[in-house]
C-alpha cells in the first residue's frame, strides 16, 4: 500500500497559502518561517489528522486548520532543535538549517512565530467551539513540559541512560505530538471513550515506532537519502535504540512496533486503510 | 493613587501555585520556567487583565487563568529576548538571566515550554468556549508575526530610521501583548463593539507610554534600580524614544500618551480606577 499522497497534497497546498505577515516591516520573518515550513516532507501529523478525520467519515478539508496548525509547530520544534545551542544541525531536508541561512536570532523568532501563528490557526477551527478548545488544550499538553518540549529537556540534558529513558524519553519529545495529531480529530468529532481506545494506542505506538526506524536510519542512510548528515546523533554521543539494542534488535523492535500498532488499528472501526498506510510507510522509509 | 497592588497579589499567588512537569525527568526544566516566572516585577500584564474584569463588574479571581497566560507569554518572550543571540542581556530583575543560570538550551527551551503551557492554561479558562476561543486567537495573533514576535524580529533586524518606524516596532513588540490583556477579558466578557471602543483606545496608548518610559529609564536609571545594566539600548545601537528626540521631548511624549490614555478611560463605562492606577504607576515608574 502506499503513501495516502492525496491527503498530503491538501495539506501541502493549505500550507502554501498561508501568510503570517500583515505589513512590509515582517515580511522577512514571514520568508523565514515559510522556507522552513515549505522545505517538504511527508506531512506525517497533518497526514495523520487528516487521515483520522477519513477513518471516522468527516470531510478531510474541514480539519485543515488543525492539520496545518500541527505542522508548523513540527516545523517550529525543528528549527529550535537545529540551534547551534541545542543539535547544531546545518542540514535539514537537503537544506540549510534556518539559522544557517537567516542567523540565530531570526532562526528563533521563526520557530517562535511559527508556534504563535499555529494557535491562531486552531483558534479558526470551525465546529463545536467546547471541543476546539479541548483539543487545542490536547495539543498545548503535547508540546509542553509534558510533552515535545519536555522531551527535548531530557535530550539535551543527556542523563537518560536505560531503555526505560529512552522510551520516555521519545514518548515526550515525538510519540505526543504525533498521538496529538490523531487525538485532536477524535476530540474535534466528539468520539465517545470506548471508541477512542483502538485509536490512541495506534497513535502512541506510531510515535514509538517512528522513533525507532529515525535512530536505525540515522546510521544506514546516506546523508544526500537523509538530506541531513547522518551519524548525527552518534556524534552527539546520543543514547538510541541502535546504541542500546544494537542495529538488529533495533529492527527487530520496529517490526514489533508495527504490528502493535496496525493490531491496535484492526479494532478500531471506520475506514483506517490510510491510517494504515502511514504506519507502513514510517516502518518502511528510507529518508 | 497607588498600585493594585491586591490584584497583584491574586496573580503571584496564582502564578506560584503553577505547576508544569508530570515527571521526574522534566523537573529541572520547570525549576528554570519558575526560576523566571517567579522572579517578581509588578504583573503589568495580567493586572491589566484583572483590572478590566473589575471595571466591568466581574469577579477577578474568574480570570486568573487567562491573566497568568499572558504573563506565562511575557516571561518566555523576556527569556528569548535576553539569549546571546537577540540582547546578550546577562540580568534581568536583579537576577542572572535564564540563559546565564541553566545555559543556552534549556533558557530556550524554558521559553518555548512557558509558552505551550500558556496555551494550555489558557484553554482551562472558564466561560463560553465561543468567547475563549476567541480570546486565545486574539491572544495569539498579539504575540505573533503581527505582534510580539514580529516586533521582535524588526527589532533585531535593524532597519527602522524614524519616528514612525519606531512607533511600529514597539506597537507590535511591546504594544500588542499590553492590548490583548485588556482586550480577551471585553471579549470574554461579551462586551459590545462599541463599548470597546475607550477600552482599547486606552490599551493601545498604554503600550506606546509602557515603551516611552522604558526607554527614558534606560537612560536614567542606575543599574540596580532597574535590576539589568542601564544603558543597554544605546550599547546596541538601537532607536530609541530618547535617541530620536532627546531626553526633555521624550519625557513630554509620556506626558502626552499618559494624558491620551487616561481621555480615553475617562470615556469607557465601569469602575475604570484600578486601570488608571495602573496608567499612573506606568507613567510614574523608575524601574
Amino acid at each position: 500500500m502506499s503513501y495516502p499522497d492525496d491527503l498530503r497534497g491538501l495539506v501541502d497546498d493549505a500550507l502554501g497559502r498561508l501568510r503570517f505577515s500583515a505589513a512590509a516591516p515582517t515580511a522577512g520573518l514571514e520568508g523565514a518561517m515559510r522556507y522552513s515550513l515549505l522545505a517538504g516532507g511527508k506531512r506525517v501529523r497533518p497526514v495523520l489528522a487528516l487521515a483520522t478525520a477519513r477513518a471516522l467519515g468527516a470531510e478531510t478539508e474541514c480539519f485543515l486548520p488543525v492539520a496545518c496548525s500541527i505542522e508548523l509547530i513540527h516545523t517550529y520544534s525543528l528549527i529550535h532543535d537545529d540551534l547551534p545551542a541545542m543539535d547544531d544541525d546545518e542540514l535539514r531536508r537537503g537544506l540549510p538549517t534556518s539559522h544557517v541561512k537567516f542567523g540565530e536570532d531570526v532562526a528563533i523568532l521563526a520557530g517562535d512565530g511559527l508556534f504563535a501563528e499555529a494557535v491562531r490557526l486552531f483558534c479558526t477551527q470551525p465546529g463545536d467551539p467546547a471541543r476546539v478548545l479541548a483539543a487545542l488544550g490536547e495539543l498545548a499538553g503535547a508540546t509542553g513540559v509534558d510533552g515535545m518540549v519536555g522531551g527535548q529537556y531530557v535530550d539535551v540534558i543527556g542523563e537518560e541512560e536505560d531503555a526505560a529513558g529512552l522510551r520516555t524519553l521519545h514518548a515526550l519529545k515525538t510519540g505526543r505530538l504525533i498521538a496529538a495529531s490523531v487525538a485532536v480529530v477524535l476530540i474535534l468529532e466528539g468520539l465517545e471513550e470506548p471508541e477512542t481506545i483502538p485509536y490512541r494506542r495506534f497513535a502512541d505506538e506510531l510515535g514509538v515506532l517512528f522513533q525507532i526506524v529515525d535512530d536505525i536510519l540515522d546510521v544506514t542512510e546516506s546523508d544526500e537519502q537523509l538530506g541531513k548528515p547522518h551519524g548525527s546523533d552518534e556524534r552527539h554521543g546520543k543514547l538510541t535504540y541502535v546504541s542500546l539494542f544494537g542495529l538488529d534488535r533495533a529492527r527487530e523492535l520496529a517490526a514489533e512496533s508495527h504490528a502493535k500498532a496496525t493490531a491496535a488499528l484492526a479494532e478500531a472501526s471506520g475506514r483506517t486503510d490510510d491510517l494504515r498506510r502511514v504506519a507502513d510507510y514510517i516502518f518502511t522509509r528510507n529518508e
